[in-house]
C-alpha cells in the first residue's frame, strides 16, 4: 500500500520566529518609553498547570502564567536572563546556524561588569529560561534553531531529503541513516515513502536484529530507533510519518515500567515538557511489545525474566495511578507484571533463537494485531 | 591529496572461525577419550598480565595463562560455562547472525535439570567468558560475530559499502551515516576515500556543528563521532582508515582528565581489554584539543571554565601517572590543568561565538600543528 501524503504541518520561517524575537524585545523598549515596568507573562510549565485531555489523548499545558518583572527583586535576575537568552536565539536566526542548550548556556554566561555576579551559574538556569521562551512564543525549540542531545537512526523505504542530500532509505545497509536532530520541513524533507508502519525500537540491539534481517523489506515498514528514550528528533520523525503520511506507529519497549512510562512519552507527551505534546506527542501509537502475557505466550521460562525490585515495584504502581493509563488493558497489563513479580527485556527473546524477534515474535504480533493501546 | 590504499588486514572467513572453536571443543573430547582431565589454558586478563608496550606504543596482555579444568570444584563451572558459550559462539557462525553480549547471556542461561541451579546468574559471568574465547582463540569479538552495544556517525568523502549498499558519505545530509556495530573487511568496505585526515570529534554537539557548516568538504577530512567514548566500531573504523589509507587520526575531546583518557584508549588502548589493542589502537593518533593552554590562547575567560573536584583533580594524576602519559608534553599539560584548577568543555568555545569552532580554533590548531602526541 502506498500512504498517501496529508497535512503538512508549516513550520514557522525565521522571519516569523525573529518578528516574535523582535516583539519580545519591543514589549520591553516601549514599556520603558511609556515610564511602566518592563514585564513578561511567561505561561506555568509546573504540574499544578498541566493535565491529560481525554480528547485529544495528550498531556498539555494550561493557560495559567506568571508574571516576570524588571523592577522586582524576585524576578529582577530572571527577567535579565529572559532578555540575554532571547538575544542569543534571535543571533542563531541571523546567523542561521544551530545550537545546544549547553552552548547557550555559554554564550550568554558572563560576569556583570563591575561586580562578581555571572548572568547565570549554571545550566539549570538558561535551559529553563529557553523552554519558558518556547512556550511563551508558541515555538518548537527546532523553530529557535536549537538541538536536542542525541539522534537516532532510520531504515525502510523512505527517501529523505537530509540538508539537500537525497537518500533512499532502502540502500543503507545494516547501519542506516543517522536521524538529525532537527526533522522539521526544511531541515529534512520526506520525499517518498511507501511503508505500512513505522515500528518505533527502543534498544539498538533489536534494531541491529532487524535490520540485519532486513525486516523492514518483509514487512514493509520503517525502522526507527534512538537507542533509548527516543530523542526528540526520532519522535518529531515518527509523528510527521503518522500526521503526513498516515502510517500507524508500533513502539516495541522492554517489559518493565520504564518502557511502559517511555511509551507513554512517545504516545500522549510528557509532564515536563507538556507543551511541546501538540507536535511531538502521537496519541494513536500502540505497545506492540514486550508484554507482560507474551513470557508466556511465547515460552519464555521465569529465569530469564529479571526479579522486580521496590523501585520497580513503586514506580509500576505510579504508572497505573496516572490518568493515562486508567483503560482497562493497561490496569489488567500492570497488574500481571506484579503479580509475576518478574520484568524481562527484550533481548530474552534470544533465549529461544537469536532471530527470534524477526521470525516469530514480530510477525505474530502483527498478524494477531496483539497490541496496547 | 589522494590517500593509496595500503595493506587491508584480512579478516577471518567463518569457516576459519568455526575451525577455531571446533578445535576447543575436539580437545575436550579428545581428553574425556584418552581418560585425561579436560581443561582450556585461558590466558589471564588482569592487570598483573598487562604492560605497556613502548616499542609498539600499544597496552598489551603478557603471556601468563591459568587453567580451566573440568575436574576442579573451584573451575567446574567455568568450565561449564566456556562451553556453553563456545557453543552459542558456534551457532552464530552456523546462522550467520551477529548478537549482542546480553544475548549471549539469554541464549545460554538455563536451569540445570534436576537443580535449581543457573547456568549463568548475571551477564556479569557471561561477559568474561566471552573475552576470555576472544584471547584464547585470538579472535576479535567481531569476527565471532558479537556487536558492540552503541553506534556511530560519518560523514565525509569516503564511499562505504554497507551490507551490499554503496553509501557516498558526502551525500548524507547533516545528520550523517550511521556506523554499525561491525565494521570488518566484508561487513564494512573502503570502496574510495579522498580524505586527507580523519577528525574524531568525542561529543554530539560538535560533530553537529561542523556537519552543519561543512567543515568535512572545506578541510577535506572526514567526521566520526560516537556520541561520548567512542564505540568499537568507530574506533576500527578510524584504525582501518589510518592502517589502509595512510589517514593520519585527530582527536577531539572536551579538556579534563576524562578526555585524556578517552584519547588514550583510542590511542594505546584500555587496561581491561589489553588484547584488543592490536586491532583497535591507533599509537599515531593526536591529540588536537581542548587543552589546557587553549583558554588562554583563544581567548576563553576563566568563568566557563568548571573547578575541579576532588575527583577530578585525583583522576587527573593517577592519568599522570601511566606509564603511556610520561612525555613531558603530557605531563605538562596535565600540570597546567591541575595549576588552573579548571576544566573546560569543547561547548565553551560558543561563548566566542556559535561557530568559532569551525572559522577560528580548528583552523587555527590545524595550521599550527598545535596537537599532543
Amino acid at each position: 500500500m502506498v500512504a498517501t501524503r496529508q497535512m503538512r504541518p508549516r513550520r514557522r520561517t525565521s522571519a516569523e520566529v525573529q518578528k516574535l524575537l523582535e516583539g519580545l524585545a519591543d514589549s520591553v523598549v516601549t514599556a520603558a518609553r511609556n515610564g511602566e515596568v518592563p514585564s513578561f507573562d511567561i505561561p506555568v510549565r509546573t504540574l499544578s498547570n498541566v493535565s491529560f485531555n481525554k480528547k485529544k489523548r495528550i498531556i498539555e499545558l494550561g493557560k495559567n502564567t506568571t508574571e516576570r518583572r524588571f523592577f522586582d527583586l524576585g524576578t529582577a535576575k530572571k527577567f535579565m536572563q529572559t532578555v540575554l537568552v532571547a538575544d542569543a536565539l534571535m543571533s542563531l536566526q541571523r546567523e542561521q546556524v544551530t545550537t545546544s542548550l549547553r552552548e547557550i548556556y555559554y554564550r550568554t554566561k558572563h560576569t556583570i561588569k563591575g561586580t562578581s555576579e555571572n548572568t547565570f551559574d549554571d545550566q539549570d538556569e538558561s535551559d529553563p529560561i529557553i523552554e519558558d521562551l518556547e512556550v511563551t512564543l508558541s515555538l518548537l525549540r527546532e523553530e529557535l534553531r536549537v538541538r536536542a542531545k542525541s539522534w537516532g537512526t532510520i531504515i525502510g523505504p523512505i527517501t529523505l531529503v537530509d540538508a539537500g542530500d537525497t537518500v533512499d532509505c532502502t540502500r543503507q545497509g545494516i547501519g542506516g541513516k543517522t536521524v538529525p536532530s532537527i526533522v522539521e520541513p526544511g531541515y529534512v524533507d520526506i520525499k517518498r515513502c511507501t511503508a505500512d508502519f513505522v515500528l518505533m525500537v527502543e534498544k539498538d540491539t533489536q534494531f541491529s536484529r532487524l535490520s540485519e534481517d532486513k525486516f523492514w523489506k518483509r514487512h514493509n515498514c520503517i525502522l526507527l530507533t534512538g537507542n533509548g528514550q527516543a530523542p526528540r528528533g526520532v519522535r518529531r520523525l515518527a509523528r510527521r510519518l503518522h500526521d503526513e503520511w498516515n502510517l500507524p506507529v508500533y513502539v516495541l519497549m522492554d517489559n518493565d515500567p520504564w518502557g511502559y512510562y517511555i511509551y507513554s512519552v512517545i504516545k500522549q507527551g510528557s509532564i515536563s515538557l507538556a507543551f511541546e505534546s501538540q507536535r511531538l506527542a502521537i496519541p494513536d501509537a500502540k505497545f506492540i511489545g514486550l508484554s507482560s502475557a507474551d513470557p508466556e505466550k511465547y515460552g519464555l521460562p521465569r529465569n530469564v525474566g529479571i526479579k522486580l525490585n521496590d523501585t520497580d515495584i513503586r514506580r509500576a504502581r505510579e504508572v497505573a495511578g496516572y490518568e493515562w493509563f486508567q483503560k482497562k488493558e493497561w490496569q489488567d497489563e500492570i497488574k500481571q507484571m506484579l503479580r509475576s513479580g518478574l520484568k524481562y527485556e527484550l533481548d530474552a527473546l534470544a533465549h529461544k533463537n537469536f532471530r527470534f524477534l524477526t521470525t516469530d515474535y514480530l510477525p505474530r504480533k502483527l498478524k494477531e494485531k496483539d497490541w496496547l493501546d
